[in-house]
């Protein structure tokens, strides 16, 4: 039994009240000008800036029956900065849109604030929440938008793998995904709806497979280490390693030859939301820590993407807009 | 009576179709890595870089019934690109994040492709869309990140207006809420539902406030044109010029004294969304073109405004937490 008082939502709130709590949460801004005024100034050292926006979206992103505060801040953060870091790049800099019903607890954006936190401290130390948005909606939506900085270096893109090129990955395949299914699986009542998880109903390897799904820990720093190697092709696996290869086969006019025995078995192939950073080397070059060899770039044949030798079965990933499973909760 | 064919849906579609169909519409990218990689790549001539994020949703910030898809994107860009001016900042990019039901038109896509684009051709020539992110959404979420350049000036911020100031104002006051007004007033059924407006029902007056409120048209050029001219303080009027003053007094620590019949009548005082620039220039600056005297600054008094003397009654401004009309549609 809490009073309004206790436990205050965000339609009791002013819109000034709900900011202070976040800013009190989020730490010191280490940026020229922070939180507070129309907008953000940022450092950029040499002169250029990398940017990328990812939403998660209540529904078809997450459940709240399975997802905390804390994961979804956790998570919102981890996948914007995997996109820099994608790019060779150093997170610096997020902005956090809050799109929220206004029966939201008060609490639940606290722990979000805590959450965008600590996977900033983790992920990507240096980097902090300085701006942002509120508004109120029907469908809690967490919209992020994170900056980065090259440090000088040149921005690894998808269309620079060269046939001869070492493919390689830093970052765990699949246990998002069964993470996933472990959520499916076996936290659903009997007409679909998530139902909270029962850590002690898990063993020791489906509870990491499940704290991957809910807070991925991407290889944020391996960006710029990719780049400083070498590498001539980054990005991030979000949607399978066979979707995401195929994306860079094709923007860089390749075959990639994935071996299966290095990747392992599936949902390696296919899973997504693990946010591991995928790259292609020059044959000379050495691999650095974290990344393993996973296959190797050919001269574009018939297919961009070969598993074994076959080209792999299905579409291989996710489609937010083919794959939408309606399960809300 | 039309196909699937002829009139698709997202949920029809890949994301990668709905991209292909927005960028085709964005015209050419002017970043150093455009759309289509983990991220973009964006000059910042000088070092620094201006960030912000400000998100539409369907409900509290607009009604499908009343505004287009053009509308929205105009609308979500102009909003952005004025916090980006109101730092005395050029806005040189946006990323879009866009989450929408899968039974959404992509012709609702075309249009709000083409509004985003107009709004930025129109109001802030060199700026365009780099970036962004397709989700599925109950709600139609329209979440946009401006970034600016500095180019070499020193931020503007609301901080800064010092007593003896000449408070300032650029662009339109109230218009946008009274066209507002004209929607609620004008363009809803019995039930208090929206209705599509009537153009021929609207006098010439009410149809140019009706355009203020769903395509407002901010001085963002003028941003830049402020800080040349020696402004202490700059913001953004978005949520009501007393509300908003309030803000640069109290975070300037003065008081700001308006002059009403400067000002012009209500909903000049309290109507937010023409996103005005609020500017304090000292007193021995000229004003520059388009910006007009309404007050002058004093040291802090017992209030942070006063509107001819007297302390302006009511809150004065918009809190989306507090004063959400729960009207659909």
């Amino acid at each position: 039994m809490s009073s309004p008082a206790a436990a205050p939502r965000v339609g009791d709130l002013s819109e000034g009240a709900i900011l202070r709590t976040i800013l009190e949460r989020l730490g010191p801004s280490r940026a020229q000008v922070g939180p507070g005024d129309d907008a953000a100034v940022l450092a950029a050292p040499d002169g250029r800036i990398v940017a990328t926006t990812d939403t998660l979206v209540h529904g078809p992103d997450f459940r709240l029956a399975w997802s905390s505060a804390f994961d979804l801040g956790w998570k919102a953060a981890a996948v914007n900065l995997a996109d820099v870091a994608a790019m060779g790049a150093r997170p610096t800099a997020l902005l956090v849109a809050l799109a929220m019903p206004d029966d939201t607890p008060l609490s639940f954006v606290e722990g979000l604030a805590d959450g965008l936190r600590a996977a900033c401290d983790a992920l990507a130390p240096g980097c902090a929440v300085e701006g942002g948005d509120l508004t109120v909606s029907d469908t809690l939506t967490i919209a992020v938008t994170a900056l980065g900085a090259l440090d000088g270096r040149d921005p690894l893109l998808r269309s620079g793998a060269r046939p001869g090129d070492v493919v390689a990955v830093a970052g765990e395949l699949g246990r998002a995904a069964r993470g996933l299914a472990v959520l499916f699986g076996r936290f659903r009542d009997a007409s679909g709806s998530p139902v909270p998880v029962d850590e002690a109903a898990l063993s020791a390897d489906e509870s990491t497979d499940l704290a991957r799904q809910l807070r991925p820990s991407p290889p944020v720093g391996l960006g710029p280490v990719a780049a400083d190697a070498g590498a001539t092709a980054l990005m991030d696996v979000s949607d399978g390693l066979v979707l995401d290869a195929t994306r860079m086969a094709t923007a860089s006019r390749v075959t990639i030859r994935l071996d299966g025995s290095a990747v392992g078995p599936e949902p390696a192939l296919s899973g997504g939301e693990d946010h591991a950073l995928l790259a292609t080397f020059p044959p000379e070059a050495g691999l650095p820590q974290g990344f393993r060899t996973i296959g190797r770039v050919e001269a574009a044949g018939a297919d961009p993407v070969l598993v074994d030798g076959v080209v792999p079965a299905g579409r291989g990933g996710w489609d937010p807009y083919r794959d939408w499973d309606a399960t809300r909760g």
